[in-house]
């Protein structure tokens, strides 16, 4: 259906939440795509506004008004829908626009947790589309790539989780990481946190300062575990502390996975070597480089570096990303050519 | 008076506003100061709450609560009170604690215009203690310090005035600057705003970019124009273009003033030199070097650079300020201690 | 001769100087131009060293070495070089490569200014290839479209030049503009300052500082004069200050001009309008909307906003850039696609 | 002897190294003393300088000659003094200003480390002065407070070590803490690296970027191993991995420590809360609240936060403090004022 798509013609595609980050990054990408048309943009405004006046960045480059979401007009207007929508706001579209045939990619969490129990426990509320669970796909494109191929619907991670389970998926697969006692200390910029109008974003607030939050209890770790533990075929629990970073974008993961047997630094590149070696979007350093924030901003790749100490017996692991990109829009963009079937790479190098 | 208030012990002073960004350098520098006690705390709050859970940074440095604003009760707490509440918001009080006897430094801009006119057109609201303006005088020290140990009202002046009339003061109390086309191009430092939560003050908003804002809009505008008017005992007009810097602190004023006459630099730095002479918190820089906001943040001083180019017959001034200090909290430490009679820098070196 | 080399195939190009941050932005666009291939990077190296250890972000993007600027090398290798060397070096190997046929854009001054006395007062050194100083075009689009079409060697004009030139263009053009006493209140990016190793660009310098540097001292001063006087046909002044922003990238530029006549903003802003009507890199704001540094930062655009005040006199316009794209690298690939013959806006949208 | 110097009158004190940052804070806390006077500034100058122009800020604050470095002069000059030198070059003056009973806080690396085969090892520089090795007692006040109010020659701690030491040492001590597998995720302000001109540090090289370097391969991991094995009385190991973060001020270190033994988090707290009880510069959270940057940049305090989670068996401590100040320049003003036997805390609040 997909190549069917783009041999027919160019596909018409939608967002909805454009005037969020992840909304501004999906307007920019999708405005320069060669095979797909933007044809619709809705956000919480009264009247329609032209994107040019939300952001005047766009003006000469994209033209097209953004409106009132209203779901049966953006399924007529559009055959793929990304839905940019805060969380426990997307399983209450999702239903209709399945039924009426529209191909989503929902940058929510909604469609992640596999588990509504688990969904309910982190996200405290239930989940209200169960039914649709299953046929969302986890749209991490290293390792589902085929199934995403296949799919009309694709949950795409969350940022905090896809620089994770890049981080971690090459020793865990191999049989090299310990599945109890890793630890993940994840440094995020702060448009990480959507543009969220509360005291803590504002500039003086953030500027100049640093700090950790939701230590163990940030809703990332749930689906972090839920991805490693398909992985490992087994249960894998990892404690997770995240911090804001003053800078606007950029997500830097610091691993430290306790080994399950000893292995040379060099084995263990090559392990990660081999893992990724064919992944247009995954690049791995050689051994003690380690990855910075800004080769990656602005990037779909996600940058990994190896720093073990065989004589500690911890693996540590750096991985880099672009939060609003790999983390969030470039993927969703990186998704939607895959299920159409043209270069998963498209308006993304 | 102010001097039996010393003598006769410490003086109590109270805060009202004292979870803003001038509030908590208020606690700070009050909390410090030798001859005054702080003994009240109020913002909007339901019930009292520690101080050092508003701001950690005291805690072990101040213990006293922070309360829901009372009149009656700050007054019969404290000798003297700083208002460091939204515009329009202190006439509501003052008339009260004008009554009661209780001195006050107002951080607001209620009082500093004399015209209430001139307050309706900019302030969008009609005063409405209207007997009570010429009560208080404008605290800029250097300009009015006799008044100002008199009094027992003060209006303690705007951040950017500050900056802009001690940067033109000499010029125009010496004749040099013409009375038309000054142009005062200044920058400030987020702060500068106040902890106002709107989507214009995120940190990614604010960070990496810059803009100008209320070109020949601000309210300032006639607050400069006042006071240069009174200086030079003729109308002065300026143009006052502000702009947003992506820091916490600190004001930059670029002011460029057509010369009267002609005048060597050398003349023009020396006119500076002496008019500043005896000041504690003016510091004027040798010919051509330009202070730098970090000179001064952190500090009450205010620095004021020299960048005459004979040639082209305008003089270009530097002055750079704390908001924060200067621009408002020092400055009504600096208030107090004049008023009370003990040394001006007492608590701001 | 440039339809010819599209047409009879790619364009071989190269960058000496490419691991600045302006060759850096030259990699970037010249690797996704559809009509240009990149064959030759000369940097201060003496082993040929990848790009993508040079900058990581470009593994898997470019693959190219960056090896020591040889002049016989470059010419073999390249239709079109782009010089990104220091001011007073690029004079060195010009005379060499014209006399070899290779197109020349230069990024350095070395060809700006047309009268080489101007150039010896303003970079400090006699310019040692004054033959050739004709032969450059000035590169801005907007003025000169069709000299630099028809040109083999374009001098790409400064960062702070580009900015003004097009904020006040259009009001002297017109008549509007007085031509003594324009003001340029110009605050840069630090990347404007190119990759220099020196104490006052180290981060805890310039971070939470903002400084004016080389009031009417600046070497951009007397381009910016060069530039406005040949469009209005007679000598025109202007009074220069830059000041350092704590921002990687832009400049933003604060312009009061006096106006020569009285005019309504409406018809100012109609002015501003019909000038710029065609143009594909220049975008005018409605009346009192002021462009900010994110509107551009990553784009090759200009905006314009104008905040005429008639009561005043004086005419006030914001314009912004990219230091680094419209600015330098971006107005470098613009020029050289009108060299080419190609879509003027090729790789730059 | 201390007492002595105090109640004969104001003690000499001087600064080796004025011009860094850690020089800077030295000179604003020791001005503003009043129990000492400071009266001899060096710096690698070859004239005498100023401290003024060196440091705008201290116009009107500091009136005082920065110059050249002479052992015999400093000592006859000086009772006491701080050497905020470079590390390995501290040891090349102690031995002569011991000799002639100048009283010394060194703010380099080079009397931390007792064993000179691990200095030798860290520092690659053999050590040159180990028989003065032994004098000198490691400063850090919450552990060492008697030692360090006897000694005449203290040895200042690194920075992260003191976050370090200060986040373990309770847990440690309480025997809570397992001995292997702590790992120390730390995040330090660019001051941390000193004034050094590198390209690496250069503003748009840190700002809006984040990276980790030297992962357990950093100068301070045998200086925390030597002070946790000494506080347990048993090796210690660490993983430490430090990261460089866009601010200018503070480390931020999240401390991962197995633990030994079951407890519940209320308990550890309980552990904290007691060890630290008197200590005038150490603040310990309440559960869950995790002490940020802003809370004591700025100020000399060590605040302390504990995320417990028992089910996980890894405790989570984040420490935070002003690397200018606990981590430096603050802590050498505590460490002299035990030794000159005054408040430990004057000046410092």
């Amino acid at each position: 259906m997909s190549s069917k798509n783009v041999s027919s013609g160019v596909v018409r595609v939608g967002i909805v939440g454009a005037r969020g980050y992840t909304g501004e990054e999906l307007v920019r990408l999708l405005a320069r795509h060669p095979h797909v048309r933007l044809t619709y943009l809705a956000a919480t405004v009264e009247e329609p506004v032209p994107i040019e006046e939300v952001f005047p960045k766009f003006k000469g480059v994209v033209r097209l008004d953004c409106e009132k979401f209203d779901v049966a007009r953006s399924a007529a207007r559009c055959d793929l829908l990304f839905l940019a929508l805060p969380h426990t706001a997307s399983m209450d579209y999702v239903p209709q626009l399945v039924k009426k045939g529209c191909r989503i990619v929902d940058l929510s969490a909604d469609y992640r947790l596999k588990d509504p129990k688990v969904y309910a426990a982190w996200y405290h509320k239930p989940h209200r589309d169960t039914g649709n669970l299953k046929r969302f796909v986890y749209g991490l494109p290293e390792l589902q790539r085929e199934k995403i191929a296949k799919a009309s619907w694709v949950a795409n991670p969350g940022c905090y989780p896809t620089a994770a389970v890049l981080a971690i998926a090459p020793a865990l697969v191999a049989g090299l990481a310990a599945r109890e006692g890793i630890i993940i200390d994840a440094k995020s910029g702060v448009t990480g946190a959507g543009k969220k109008v509360a005291p803590g974003y504002l500039y003086p607030e953030v500027n100049e300062n640093f700090k950790g939050y939701k230590f163990n209890a940030h809703q990332h770790s749930p689906e972090i575990e839920q991805e490693l533990s398909r992985l490992a075929d087994k249960e894998v629990r990892v404690v997770f502390c995240p911090h804001l970073l003053p800078v606007n974008r950029g997500i830097l993961e610091t691993v430290y996975v306790p080994l399950a047997k000893a292995a040379a630094p060099e084995k263990i590149l090559e392990v990660y070597r081999r893992f990724y070696k064919e992944e247009p979007f995954v690049r791995v350093r050689p051994l003690g480089v380690l990855p910075e924030l800004k080769d990656v901003v602005g990037t779909n790749f996600c940058d990994i570096g190896i720093a073990a100490d065989p004589a500690r017996k911890i693996l540590v692991i750096v991985s880099v990303i672009d939060n609003l990109l790999k983390g969030a829009s470039g993927q969703a963009v990186q998704n939607m050519n895959l299920m159409l079937g043209v270069d998963e790479k498209t308006s993304l190098l």
